[in-house]
Protein backbone atom coordinates (compact mmCIF):
# COMPACT_ATOMS: atom_id res chain seq x y z
CA UNK A 1 0.00 0.00 0.00
CA UNK A 2 1.46 3.45 -1.06
CA UNK A 3 1.41 6.26 1.68
CA UNK A 4 -1.15 8.49 -0.03
CA UNK A 5 -3.59 5.50 -0.45
CA UNK A 6 -2.88 4.75 3.36
CA UNK A 7 -4.39 8.25 4.46
CA UNK A 8 -6.37 9.73 1.49
CA UNK A 9 -9.85 10.96 2.19
CA UNK A 10 -12.43 9.87 -0.26
CA UNK A 11 -14.73 13.20 -1.72
CA UNK A 12 -18.03 12.65 0.20
CA UNK A 13 -17.31 9.72 1.59
CA UNK A 14 -18.55 9.28 5.61
CA UNK A 15 -14.92 10.39 6.54
CA UNK A 16 -14.33 8.02 9.61
CA UNK A 17 -11.40 10.14 11.15
CA UNK A 18 -8.43 7.05 12.16
CA UNK A 19 -7.48 6.70 15.52
CA UNK A 20 -4.74 9.29 16.05
CA UNK A 21 -2.20 6.12 17.37
CA UNK A 22 -2.82 4.44 13.95
CA UNK A 23 -0.24 3.37 11.60
CA UNK A 24 -1.70 1.48 8.71
CA UNK A 25 1.40 2.03 6.51
CA UNK A 26 5.16 2.30 7.01
CA UNK A 27 7.78 1.61 9.67
CA UNK A 28 5.73 0.10 13.32
CA UNK A 29 9.16 1.31 15.27
CA UNK A 30 10.32 4.92 15.71
CA UNK A 31 14.42 3.65 15.61
CA UNK A 32 13.23 2.20 11.90
CA UNK A 33 11.14 5.54 11.08
CA UNK A 34 14.27 7.36 12.26
CA UNK A 35 16.53 5.71 10.08
CA UNK A 36 14.80 5.73 7.12
CA UNK A 37 14.04 10.01 7.36
CA UNK A 38 17.40 10.90 6.37
CA UNK A 39 17.25 8.40 3.09
CA UNK A 40 13.42 9.93 2.22
CA UNK A 41 15.18 13.69 2.56
CA UNK A 42 18.01 13.35 0.76
CA UNK A 43 15.54 11.92 -2.38
CA UNK A 44 13.14 14.52 -1.57
CA UNK A 45 15.95 17.33 -1.62
CA UNK A 46 17.36 15.50 -5.32
CA UNK A 47 13.87 15.51 -6.52
CA UNK A 48 12.94 19.02 -5.28
CA UNK A 49 16.43 20.45 -7.46
CA UNK A 50 15.15 18.92 -10.02
CA UNK A 51 11.77 20.41 -9.77
CA UNK A 52 13.57 23.53 -9.69
CA UNK A 53 15.96 23.02 -12.59
CA UNK A 54 12.56 21.90 -14.52
CA UNK A 55 11.05 25.47 -13.50
CA UNK A 56 7.91 24.90 -14.65
CA UNK A 57 5.77 23.17 -11.79
CA UNK A 58 5.44 23.62 -8.15
CA UNK A 59 4.11 21.64 -5.37
CA UNK A 60 2.35 22.83 -2.13
CA UNK A 61 1.97 21.22 1.03
CA UNK A 62 -1.04 22.32 2.80
CA UNK A 63 -0.52 21.99 7.00
CA UNK A 64 -3.99 21.82 9.21
CA UNK A 65 -4.65 20.54 12.50
CA UNK A 66 -5.32 21.63 16.39
CA UNK A 67 -3.07 23.44 17.98
CA UNK A 68 0.35 21.37 18.82
CA UNK A 69 -0.73 18.76 16.45
CA UNK A 70 2.73 19.11 15.10
CA UNK A 71 2.35 21.72 12.28
CA UNK A 72 5.81 23.46 13.01
CA UNK A 73 7.80 20.17 13.42
CA UNK A 74 6.78 18.67 10.59
CA UNK A 75 8.21 21.75 9.03
CA UNK A 76 11.30 21.60 11.35
CA UNK A 77 12.02 18.10 10.21
CA UNK A 78 10.99 17.34 6.59
CA UNK A 79 11.28 20.45 5.28
CA UNK A 80 14.48 20.80 7.07
CA UNK A 81 16.06 18.07 4.92
CA UNK A 82 15.45 20.40 1.64
CA UNK A 83 17.29 23.06 0.25
CA UNK A 84 16.17 25.95 1.31
CA UNK A 85 16.12 27.69 -1.60
CA UNK A 86 13.63 25.60 -3.41
CA UNK A 87 11.39 25.90 0.21
CA UNK A 88 8.63 28.88 0.74
CA UNK A 89 7.45 28.49 4.08
CA UNK A 90 4.30 31.03 4.84
CA UNK A 91 2.05 30.87 7.95
CA UNK A 92 -1.51 32.08 8.38
CA UNK A 93 -2.48 33.89 11.20
CA UNK A 94 -5.37 35.32 12.35
CA UNK A 95 -6.85 37.58 9.42
CA UNK A 96 -5.69 41.65 10.25
CA UNK A 97 -8.15 43.75 9.49
CA UNK A 98 -6.68 45.24 6.04
CA UNK A 99 -6.63 41.26 5.41
CA UNK A 100 -10.55 40.69 6.45
CA UNK A 101 -11.84 43.32 3.77
CA UNK A 102 -10.57 41.44 1.29
CA UNK A 103 -11.93 38.40 -0.13
CA UNK A 104 -10.43 35.34 1.86
CA UNK A 105 -8.18 34.42 -0.84
CA UNK A 106 -6.60 37.44 -1.63
CA UNK A 107 -3.88 36.93 0.86
CA UNK A 108 -3.52 33.36 0.14
CA UNK A 109 -2.59 34.35 -3.76
CA UNK A 110 0.32 37.07 -3.17
CA UNK A 111 2.31 34.03 -1.52
CA UNK A 112 2.27 30.39 -3.74
CA UNK A 113 5.06 28.74 -4.51
CA UNK A 114 6.80 29.83 -7.86
CA UNK A 115 7.56 27.61 -10.34
CA UNK A 116 10.42 25.15 -8.68
CA UNK A 117 9.69 25.18 -5.23
CA UNK A 118 7.99 23.31 -2.87
CA UNK A 119 5.64 25.92 -0.91
CA UNK A 120 4.58 25.44 2.53
CA UNK A 121 1.14 26.71 4.09
CA UNK A 122 1.19 26.67 8.05
CA UNK A 123 -2.42 26.55 8.03
CA UNK A 124 -4.16 28.11 5.37
CA UNK A 125 -7.28 29.22 3.77
CA UNK A 126 -8.97 26.44 5.34
CA UNK A 127 -8.82 28.15 8.92
CA UNK A 128 -11.54 30.85 6.90
CA UNK A 129 -13.77 27.74 6.61
CA UNK A 130 -12.69 26.31 10.48
CA UNK A 131 -12.77 29.44 12.48
CA UNK A 132 -15.91 31.17 11.45
CA UNK A 133 -17.86 28.19 11.60
CA UNK A 134 -16.83 26.83 15.01
CA UNK A 135 -17.87 30.41 16.19
CA UNK A 136 -21.22 30.52 14.51
CA UNK A 137 -20.09 33.08 12.53
CA UNK A 138 -20.87 31.08 8.90
CA UNK A 139 -22.69 27.92 8.04
CA UNK A 140 -25.09 27.13 5.18
CA UNK A 141 -25.22 28.56 1.71
CA UNK A 142 -22.44 31.11 2.51
CA UNK A 143 -20.32 27.83 4.24
CA UNK A 144 -21.01 25.84 1.65
CA UNK A 145 -20.14 29.13 -1.30
CA UNK A 146 -16.55 29.06 0.24
CA UNK A 147 -16.20 25.20 0.08
CA UNK A 148 -16.64 25.56 -3.88
CA UNK A 149 -15.03 28.40 -4.06
CA UNK A 150 -11.89 26.84 -2.33
CA UNK A 151 -12.40 24.06 -4.66
CA UNK A 152 -12.06 26.13 -7.61
CA UNK A 153 -9.48 27.96 -6.24
CA UNK A 154 -7.43 24.74 -5.83
CA UNK A 155 -8.45 23.26 -9.74
CA UNK A 156 -6.94 26.48 -10.87
CA UNK A 157 -3.83 26.14 -9.10
CA UNK A 158 -3.60 22.54 -10.05
CA UNK A 159 -4.24 23.55 -13.71
CA UNK A 160 -1.57 25.65 -14.02
CA UNK A 161 1.15 23.08 -12.60
CA UNK A 162 1.00 23.24 -8.76
CA UNK A 163 0.47 19.62 -7.15
CA UNK A 164 -1.62 20.26 -3.74
CA UNK A 165 -1.06 17.77 -1.15
CA UNK A 166 -2.79 18.83 2.14
CA UNK A 167 -2.80 16.57 5.19
CA UNK A 168 -4.40 17.31 8.11
CA UNK A 169 -2.48 16.56 11.11
CA UNK A 170 -4.84 14.53 13.64
CA UNK A 171 -3.66 14.48 17.55
CA UNK A 172 -5.87 13.03 20.41
CA UNK A 173 -7.28 15.83 23.15
CA UNK A 174 -5.07 13.40 25.39
CA UNK A 175 -1.31 13.99 23.26
CA UNK A 176 -2.98 17.77 23.44
CA UNK A 177 -2.83 18.20 26.93
CA UNK A 178 0.55 16.70 27.51
CA UNK A 179 1.93 18.93 24.86
CA UNK A 180 0.15 21.69 26.08
CA UNK A 181 1.24 21.15 29.46
CA UNK A 182 4.77 20.37 28.10
CA UNK A 183 5.07 23.93 26.57
CA UNK A 184 3.22 25.51 29.72
CA UNK A 185 6.34 23.74 31.74
CA UNK A 186 9.15 24.91 29.63
CA UNK A 187 10.32 28.09 29.77
CA UNK A 188 11.64 27.99 26.16
CA UNK A 189 8.75 26.88 25.01
CA UNK A 190 6.04 29.75 26.89
CA UNK A 191 5.90 31.83 23.91
CA UNK A 192 4.49 29.13 21.68
CA UNK A 193 1.37 29.19 24.03
CA UNK A 194 -1.75 31.61 24.52
CA UNK A 195 -4.21 31.39 26.42
CA UNK A 196 -6.41 31.23 23.04
CA UNK A 197 -4.91 28.06 22.61
CA UNK A 198 -7.29 26.73 26.16
CA UNK A 199 -10.39 28.45 24.36
CA UNK A 200 -10.05 26.75 21.22
CA UNK A 201 -9.51 23.17 23.20
CA UNK A 202 -12.35 23.97 24.96
CA UNK A 203 -14.53 23.78 21.44
CA UNK A 204 -12.34 20.55 20.58
CA UNK A 205 -16.05 18.75 19.09
CA UNK A 206 -16.51 21.68 17.31
CA UNK A 207 -13.67 21.81 15.55
CA UNK A 208 -13.85 18.26 14.87
CA UNK A 209 -16.98 18.42 13.11
CA UNK A 210 -15.64 21.62 11.14
CA UNK A 211 -12.38 19.40 9.99
CA UNK A 212 -15.43 17.02 9.23
CA UNK A 213 -16.95 19.52 6.93
CA UNK A 214 -13.67 19.98 5.54
CA UNK A 215 -12.39 16.68 4.44
CA UNK A 216 -15.89 15.57 3.22
CA UNK A 217 -16.41 18.49 0.78
CA UNK A 218 -12.99 19.72 -0.59
CA UNK A 219 -10.86 17.17 -0.98
CA UNK A 220 -11.03 16.20 -4.41
CA UNK A 221 -9.43 14.35 -7.04
CA UNK A 222 -7.41 17.17 -8.24
CA UNK A 223 -6.29 17.98 -4.44
CA UNK A 224 -7.48 15.35 -1.84
CA UNK A 225 -7.04 15.73 1.81
CA UNK A 226 -4.63 12.76 3.53
CA UNK A 227 -5.66 12.63 7.26
CA UNK A 228 -2.13 11.58 9.29
CA UNK A 229 -2.45 10.48 12.74
CA UNK A 230 -0.43 12.49 14.85
CA UNK A 231 0.06 11.28 18.16
CA UNK A 232 3.74 10.20 17.29
CA UNK A 233 5.85 13.01 16.22
CA UNK A 234 8.04 10.27 14.60
CA UNK A 235 5.51 8.25 12.35
CA UNK A 236 3.87 11.95 11.40
CA UNK A 237 7.39 13.06 10.40
CA UNK A 238 8.14 9.94 8.48
CA UNK A 239 4.56 10.11 6.97
CA UNK A 240 4.38 13.36 5.90
CA UNK A 241 8.13 12.65 4.06
CA UNK A 242 6.18 9.74 2.10
CA UNK A 243 3.18 11.91 1.25
CA UNK A 244 5.94 14.27 -0.66
CA UNK A 245 8.06 11.86 -2.24
CA UNK A 246 5.55 9.86 -3.72
CA UNK A 247 4.24 12.86 -5.04
CA UNK A 248 7.18 13.71 -6.42
CA UNK A 249 8.06 11.01 -7.49
CA UNK A 250 4.51 10.73 -9.62
CA UNK A 251 5.46 14.91 -11.17
CA UNK A 252 8.97 13.06 -12.04
CA UNK A 253 10.69 16.72 -12.77
CA UNK A 254 13.57 16.23 -14.95
CA UNK A 255 16.50 18.04 -16.18
CA UNK A 256 15.83 20.28 -18.82
CA UNK A 257 17.67 20.02 -22.23
CA UNK A 258 20.58 22.70 -21.48
CA UNK A 259 19.19 24.83 -24.73
CA UNK A 260 23.03 25.68 -25.39
CA UNK A 261 25.59 23.75 -27.74
CA UNK A 262 27.73 21.95 -24.49
CA UNK A 263 30.97 21.13 -26.72
CA UNK A 264 31.04 24.50 -27.74
CA UNK A 265 30.52 26.11 -24.70
CA UNK A 266 33.47 23.89 -23.65
CA UNK A 267 35.73 25.29 -25.98
CA UNK A 268 34.87 28.37 -25.48
CA UNK A 269 35.62 28.41 -21.93
CA UNK A 270 39.16 26.57 -22.55
CA UNK A 271 39.61 29.64 -25.53
CA UNK A 272 38.48 32.12 -23.03
CA UNK A 273 41.15 30.64 -20.19
CA UNK A 274 43.25 33.68 -20.01
CA UNK A 275 41.31 36.44 -18.94
CA UNK A 276 41.20 39.69 -20.97
CA UNK B 1 40.31 37.54 16.41
CA UNK B 2 36.37 37.49 15.79
CA UNK B 3 35.25 36.03 11.94
CA UNK B 4 34.15 39.52 11.62
CA UNK B 5 36.80 41.64 12.21
CA UNK B 6 38.89 39.23 10.03
CA UNK B 7 36.68 39.51 6.77
CA UNK B 8 35.21 43.31 7.33
CA UNK B 9 35.87 45.99 5.09
CA UNK B 10 36.17 49.68 6.69
CA UNK B 11 34.08 52.14 4.83
CA UNK B 12 36.49 54.14 2.56
CA UNK B 13 39.42 52.55 3.07
CA UNK B 14 41.47 51.03 0.07
CA UNK B 15 40.19 48.05 0.05
CA UNK B 16 42.77 44.99 -0.85
CA UNK B 17 40.86 42.27 -1.92
CA UNK B 18 42.14 39.00 0.07
CA UNK B 19 43.77 36.00 -1.86
CA UNK B 20 40.30 33.83 -2.53
CA UNK B 21 42.18 31.23 -0.37
CA UNK B 22 42.97 33.17 2.71
CA UNK B 23 41.97 31.67 5.90
CA UNK B 24 42.63 34.73 8.55
CA UNK B 25 40.91 32.82 11.11
CA UNK B 26 39.48 29.80 11.70
CA UNK B 27 39.85 26.11 11.40
CA UNK B 28 42.92 25.25 8.93
CA UNK B 29 41.67 22.22 7.75
CA UNK B 30 38.93 20.66 5.57
CA UNK B 31 38.05 17.93 8.55
CA UNK B 32 37.87 20.48 11.35
CA UNK B 33 35.85 22.99 9.85
CA UNK B 34 33.59 19.76 8.61
CA UNK B 35 33.43 18.80 12.64
CA UNK B 36 32.14 22.22 13.48
CA UNK B 37 29.97 22.93 11.40
CA UNK B 38 27.17 20.88 12.67
CA UNK B 39 28.11 22.85 16.45
CA UNK B 40 27.93 26.13 14.59
CA UNK B 41 24.41 24.92 12.81
CA UNK B 42 22.76 23.96 16.66
CA UNK B 43 23.36 27.08 17.98
CA UNK B 44 22.55 29.21 14.69
CA UNK B 45 19.06 27.62 14.90
CA UNK B 46 18.64 28.20 18.72
CA UNK B 47 19.48 31.82 18.34
CA UNK B 48 17.07 32.22 15.35
CA UNK B 49 14.07 30.31 17.76
CA UNK B 50 14.76 32.92 20.19
CA UNK B 51 14.56 35.30 17.72
CA UNK B 52 11.49 34.64 16.16
CA UNK B 53 9.90 34.13 19.94
CA UNK B 54 11.04 37.66 21.13
CA UNK B 55 9.42 38.55 17.48
CA UNK B 56 10.62 42.13 17.15
CA UNK B 57 14.41 41.88 15.49
CA UNK B 58 15.28 40.92 11.90
CA UNK B 59 18.83 39.35 10.33
CA UNK B 60 19.32 39.94 6.71
CA UNK B 61 22.08 38.10 4.81
CA UNK B 62 23.01 39.82 1.34
CA UNK B 63 25.22 37.01 -0.38
CA UNK B 64 26.76 38.58 -3.73
CA UNK B 65 29.63 37.12 -5.65
CA UNK B 66 30.33 36.10 -9.53
CA UNK B 67 28.76 33.08 -10.74
CA UNK B 68 29.50 29.98 -9.28
CA UNK B 69 31.61 31.51 -6.39
CA UNK B 70 29.03 29.38 -3.77
CA UNK B 71 25.79 32.00 -2.81
CA UNK B 72 23.96 28.75 -3.62
CA UNK B 73 26.07 25.91 -1.82
CA UNK B 74 26.18 28.73 1.24
CA UNK B 75 22.25 28.60 1.58
CA UNK B 76 22.33 24.73 1.42
CA UNK B 77 24.88 23.90 3.73
CA UNK B 78 24.33 27.24 6.32
CA UNK B 79 21.07 28.11 6.05
CA UNK B 80 20.41 24.48 5.85
CA UNK B 81 20.92 24.05 9.16
CA UNK B 82 17.90 26.20 10.52
CA UNK B 83 14.26 25.90 11.18
CA UNK B 84 12.73 26.98 7.47
CA UNK B 85 10.14 28.38 9.79
CA UNK B 86 12.77 30.92 10.47
CA UNK B 87 14.65 31.60 6.71
CA UNK B 88 13.05 34.13 3.89
CA UNK B 89 14.92 33.13 1.01
CA UNK B 90 14.84 35.11 -1.65
CA UNK B 91 16.51 34.67 -5.09
CA UNK B 92 17.01 38.05 -7.51
CA UNK B 93 17.20 37.52 -10.92
CA UNK B 94 17.49 40.33 -14.22
CA UNK B 95 14.70 42.67 -13.65
CA UNK B 96 11.72 42.16 -15.45
CA UNK B 97 10.10 44.75 -17.51
CA UNK B 98 7.70 45.89 -14.62
CA UNK B 99 10.73 46.19 -11.92
CA UNK B 100 12.81 48.23 -14.59
CA UNK B 101 9.75 50.67 -14.49
CA UNK B 102 9.94 50.77 -10.95
CA UNK B 103 12.88 52.39 -8.07
CA UNK B 104 15.53 49.81 -8.24
CA UNK B 105 14.89 49.50 -4.11
CA UNK B 106 11.04 49.05 -5.04
CA UNK B 107 11.53 44.87 -5.81
CA UNK B 108 13.72 44.93 -3.01
CA UNK B 109 11.13 46.36 -0.31
CA UNK B 110 8.59 43.87 -0.92
CA UNK B 111 10.39 40.78 0.24
CA UNK B 112 12.10 41.90 3.46
CA UNK B 113 12.41 39.33 6.47
CA UNK B 114 9.29 39.99 8.64
CA UNK B 115 10.12 39.80 12.71
CA UNK B 116 11.51 36.80 13.44
CA UNK B 117 13.07 35.82 10.57
CA UNK B 118 16.44 35.47 8.91
CA UNK B 119 16.49 36.50 5.49
CA UNK B 120 18.79 35.70 2.28
CA UNK B 121 19.06 37.19 -0.40
CA UNK B 122 20.78 35.42 -3.17
CA UNK B 123 22.02 38.58 -5.16
CA UNK B 124 20.45 41.82 -4.37
CA UNK B 125 20.06 45.43 -5.23
CA UNK B 126 23.88 45.50 -5.02
CA UNK B 127 23.33 43.52 -8.37
CA UNK B 128 22.27 47.30 -9.62
CA UNK B 129 25.40 49.31 -9.05
CA UNK B 130 26.88 46.30 -10.46
CA UNK B 131 25.77 45.33 -13.76
CA UNK B 132 24.45 48.61 -15.34
CA UNK B 133 28.01 49.80 -14.37
CA UNK B 134 29.73 47.31 -16.09
CA UNK B 135 27.74 47.52 -19.02
CA UNK B 136 28.52 51.18 -19.45
CA UNK B 137 25.39 51.96 -18.28
CA UNK B 138 26.02 53.66 -14.80
CA UNK B 139 28.55 55.92 -13.14
CA UNK B 140 29.41 59.45 -12.30
CA UNK B 141 26.40 61.13 -10.30
CA UNK B 142 24.60 58.86 -11.13
CA UNK B 143 26.25 55.70 -9.36
CA UNK B 144 27.14 57.81 -6.59
CA UNK B 145 23.56 58.35 -5.89
CA UNK B 146 22.45 54.92 -6.23
CA UNK B 147 25.20 53.93 -2.92
CA UNK B 148 23.48 56.81 -1.41
CA UNK B 149 19.82 55.71 -1.42
CA UNK B 150 21.68 52.09 -0.96
CA UNK B 151 23.63 53.48 2.60
CA UNK B 152 20.12 55.00 3.49
CA UNK B 153 17.91 52.13 2.86
CA UNK B 154 20.08 50.11 5.04
CA UNK B 155 20.10 52.40 7.92
CA UNK B 156 16.22 52.59 7.45
CA UNK B 157 16.31 49.07 7.56
CA UNK B 158 18.53 48.92 10.51
CA UNK B 159 16.80 51.23 12.60
CA UNK B 160 13.76 49.52 12.34
CA UNK B 161 15.38 46.59 13.57
CA UNK B 162 16.93 43.97 10.99
CA UNK B 163 20.47 44.01 11.41
CA UNK B 164 22.66 43.43 8.04
CA UNK B 165 25.22 41.21 7.34
CA UNK B 166 26.82 41.78 3.58
CA UNK B 167 28.93 38.88 2.13
CA UNK B 168 30.96 39.37 -0.52
CA UNK B 169 32.23 35.49 -1.72
CA UNK B 170 35.54 35.97 -3.31
CA UNK B 171 36.51 33.58 -5.69
CA UNK B 172 39.41 33.36 -8.01
CA UNK B 173 38.68 33.20 -11.89
CA UNK B 174 41.11 29.85 -12.01
CA UNK B 175 38.53 28.19 -9.70
CA UNK B 176 35.70 30.13 -11.69
CA UNK B 177 36.80 28.17 -14.42
CA UNK B 178 37.00 24.91 -12.72
CA UNK B 179 33.51 25.40 -11.34
CA UNK B 180 31.87 26.28 -15.01
CA UNK B 181 33.76 23.08 -16.55
CA UNK B 182 32.39 21.02 -13.69
CA UNK B 183 28.58 22.12 -14.65
CA UNK B 184 28.84 21.61 -18.10
CA UNK B 185 30.84 18.24 -17.74
CA UNK B 186 27.66 16.93 -14.82
CA UNK B 187 24.48 16.69 -17.04
CA UNK B 188 22.56 17.29 -13.82
CA UNK B 189 24.48 20.43 -13.61
CA UNK B 190 23.75 21.95 -16.83
CA UNK B 191 20.59 23.49 -15.83
CA UNK B 192 22.77 26.49 -14.05
CA UNK B 193 24.96 27.29 -16.86
CA UNK B 194 23.84 30.09 -19.54
CA UNK B 195 25.90 31.11 -22.31
CA UNK B 196 26.00 34.67 -20.11
CA UNK B 197 28.11 33.12 -17.33
CA UNK B 198 30.82 32.74 -19.98
CA UNK B 199 30.02 36.97 -21.14
CA UNK B 200 30.45 38.10 -17.61
CA UNK B 201 33.59 36.07 -17.30
CA UNK B 202 35.23 37.87 -20.14
CA UNK B 203 34.19 40.81 -17.76
CA UNK B 204 36.21 39.72 -14.46
CA UNK B 205 38.59 42.63 -14.25
CA UNK B 206 35.42 45.56 -14.69
CA UNK B 207 33.27 43.17 -12.18
CA UNK B 208 35.99 43.16 -9.46
CA UNK B 209 36.69 47.02 -10.45
CA UNK B 210 32.62 47.26 -9.54
CA UNK B 211 33.21 45.29 -6.57
CA UNK B 212 35.79 47.30 -5.40
CA UNK B 213 33.81 50.66 -5.46
CA UNK B 214 30.70 48.72 -4.16
CA UNK B 215 32.88 47.48 -0.98
CA UNK B 216 34.38 50.88 -0.55
CA UNK B 217 31.40 53.61 -0.74
CA UNK B 218 28.64 51.04 1.01
CA UNK B 219 30.44 49.04 3.94
CA UNK B 220 28.95 51.46 6.43
CA UNK B 221 29.12 51.36 9.87
CA UNK B 222 25.25 49.48 10.38
CA UNK B 223 25.68 47.36 7.25
CA UNK B 224 29.51 46.58 6.95
CA UNK B 225 30.21 44.43 4.17
CA UNK B 226 32.73 41.33 4.81
CA UNK B 227 34.83 39.53 2.27
CA UNK B 228 34.89 35.54 2.66
CA UNK B 229 37.58 33.88 0.54
CA UNK B 230 35.26 31.30 -1.26
CA UNK B 231 37.80 29.20 -3.55
CA UNK B 232 37.41 26.71 -0.90
CA UNK B 233 33.54 25.63 0.11
CA UNK B 234 34.67 24.35 3.06
CA UNK B 235 36.02 27.41 4.60
CA UNK B 236 33.54 29.99 3.03
CA UNK B 237 31.14 27.49 4.82
CA UNK B 238 32.27 27.83 7.74
CA UNK B 239 33.27 31.46 7.34
CA UNK B 240 29.46 32.19 6.52
CA UNK B 241 28.19 30.14 9.69
CA UNK B 242 30.56 32.32 12.04
CA UNK B 243 29.33 35.58 10.66
CA UNK B 244 25.78 34.93 11.59
CA UNK B 245 26.74 33.32 14.80
CA UNK B 246 28.13 36.30 16.14
CA UNK B 247 26.00 38.65 14.59
CA UNK B 248 23.37 36.85 16.81
CA UNK B 249 25.30 36.35 19.41
CA UNK B 250 25.48 40.09 19.96
CA UNK B 251 21.81 40.91 19.22
CA UNK B 252 20.95 38.13 21.83
CA UNK B 253 17.68 37.44 21.69
CA UNK B 254 15.75 36.80 24.44
CA UNK B 255 12.67 34.45 24.87
CA UNK B 256 9.94 37.09 26.23
CA UNK B 257 7.65 37.20 29.09
CA UNK B 258 4.58 34.87 28.36
CA UNK B 259 2.32 37.81 29.28
CA UNK B 260 0.27 35.27 30.90
CA UNK B 261 0.30 33.81 34.39
CA UNK B 262 1.73 30.17 33.64
CA UNK B 263 0.56 28.41 36.93
CA UNK B 264 -3.30 29.75 36.43
CA UNK B 265 -3.21 28.35 32.92
CA UNK B 266 -1.55 24.84 34.29
CA UNK B 267 -4.21 24.50 36.84
CA UNK B 268 -6.91 26.23 33.81
CA UNK B 269 -5.83 23.23 31.82
CA UNK B 270 -5.98 20.86 34.26
CA UNK B 271 -9.89 22.02 35.05
CA UNK B 272 -10.17 21.78 31.39
CA UNK B 273 -9.24 18.24 31.00
CA UNK B 274 -12.54 16.28 30.89
CA UNK B 275 -13.41 17.81 27.44
CA UNK B 276 -16.78 19.27 27.29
Amino acid sequence: MTVRDAFRVVLGSGVELPDPRDRPVGPGKKAKARDELPELGSELDELQERLFAEDGRSLLLVLQGMDTSGKGGTVRHVLGMVNPQGVRYQAFKKPTPAERRQHFLWRVRKVLPAAGQIGVFDRSHYEDVLVPRVLGQLGGAKLAQRYEEINAFERELTDAGTTIVKVFLHISPEEQLERLRGRLNDPAKRWKYTPDDLEARGRWHDYQQAYHGVLKETSTAVAPWYVVPADRKWYRNWAVAGLLLETLREMAPVYPDPGYDVAAQLAALDAAKALP
